[in-house]
């Protein structure tokens, strides 16, 4: 470490606040594009592989995106015992999708993504990570994700798999948002939303909580590490209308991952003190 | 995020790998010095409020200190009925000794830092993290690790608290270090070592846990989140003469901490696929 590193190399640099940056030396820009939405950018990294950034910020890597989307997926469809019908709302890469196509009881997963040069520029520069909106279960909208959910009926799972709180995201975390997500519901359904990290947002995550407390009688939070994301570790807030329970499927069922295991789903909601602290 | 940083500020850059970089805006340089075993660095940071650095790589700071300090020691120590004599190899800011002294058992807690320069930078500007090293119980020693342990019989845990495998700490990393350290515990003696990134220094933790496993019939890998090191996910690498078991004492007896609970004793050694895969 301290290693100086080699001159005439570009690197590409997320100001991740105002006062913290991540640093990764770049191959090559291979995509740069001004959506309706955002600024859109592929770079090829040493460290993470091809990355996707928006509006500057890391959103996916080749190298950890597994991290993410097994454990915005598998922890919420583990907890139930036959899944069905689910959406994405944001996550325009695919990831999510491909990672809840691999329970054999989803017959519907709907990416609900509000700008379509992210899901193409998923499509053409990272096969890998799209490779399941292909799928004949698989329904992709390009539509603005609150009225999209507005009309929904009947949901087992909604996963709100949004950038972070400023830009065209921004509506994704108000609680108005999880009134209507708790309506497209069904009685034994579950929601999840990213919920940034607990070492730096600490009042977004318990604004919220407080948000879906006022929808749900349960809200709980858990954790993942992953690099790219500020401070590495991220935090999901999962809400349900019913209490949740162990599943008793994750011993049974096969689910080839990466990151999660049946010992992680329950893992992940041990929370450090000052995190327990936080939640209240 | 992907906020446009305000001009005119001044910023410490850790270059963790060649291709790899954390930046932190800095309010001021605390202080600047050419030790005879490395460059030590003192700065002010916006984020993570006072940071130590060690030839230019993050050895401590003082808003997220408390997870390394904690869990590089409760964990062992939760392991054992009634500690009583611990060494701390490195680890000259004293965190680790701070929170070993939170054991009432614990009667000698030796501290061996190869570099003063450290442990008096640490009682001139981080009095929170040193404040334990004034303790009566406290023995500070500066002198090289592997002669002290050499020197060493009947511990209960010997702790490597080491700076990254090149400089001074090199030695630390050698499986003939690890046979002085098995010579030096007691039969049910516990040895823990920092063990880096499981994301970056796969090979390095294949290699330290062969080297183990040459001297301890049970070596187990456990982790924690540590925002200012690379990638915020951190290894532990635990080795021990006799099977270790869940401590009886961890709901019996209260310790103050900020992120281990009884609940991270066992959570922390439940590993993420790849990790497990890694261990094999």
């Amino acid at each position: 470490m301290g290693l100086e590193p080699k001159k005439h190399h570009t690197w590409f640099t997320e100001y991740q606040t105002d006062s913290l940056s991540l640093g990764l030396r770049i191959e090559a820009i291979v995509a740069q594009e001004k959506t309706p939405f955002q600024d859109l950018l592929v770079v090829e990294t040493d460290t993470y592989g091809r990355l996707l950034a928006l509006d500057g910020a890391v959103q996916t890597t080749t190298r950890d995106e597994f991290v993410y989307h097994e454990m915005i997926t598998h922890v919420p469809l583990f907890m139930m015992d036959a899944p069905k019908k689910v959406a994405v709302i944001g996550g325009g890469d695919g990831g999510a999708i491909r990672e809840i196509l691999k329970h054999p009881s989803v017959d519907e997963a709907h990416l609900v993504e509000i700008d379509s040069k992210v899901v193409e520029a998923s499509r053409k520069f990272f096969p890998e990570i799209s490779i399941a909106l292909d799928d004949a279960r698989a329904h992709v909208h390009y539509a603005d994700g609150i009225k999209w959910v507005n009309e929904a009926k009947d949901f087992d799972l909604i996963i709100v798999d949004s950038t972070d709180p400023v830009g065209p995201a921004e509506g994704l975390f108000q609680p108005s948002f999880y009134q209507v997500i708790a309506r497209a519901l069904n009685d034994g359904g579950i929601m999840v939303a990213q919920s940034e990290s607990p070492f730096l947002h600490q009042s977004l995550i318990q604004h919220m909580r407080d948000g879906l407390k006022t929808c749900f009688p349960e809200v709980k939070l858990y954790l993942a590490a992953i690099p790219t994301y500020p401070t590495g570790l991220w935090s999901f807030l999962m809400a349900s209308k019913q209490p949740t329970r162990p599943a008793s499927r994750v011993n049974t069922q096969e689910i080839a991952t990466r990151y999660w295991t049946p010992q992680i789903q329950t893992q992940a909601f041990v929370l450090p003190r000052f995190v327990e602290e936080l939640m209240g």
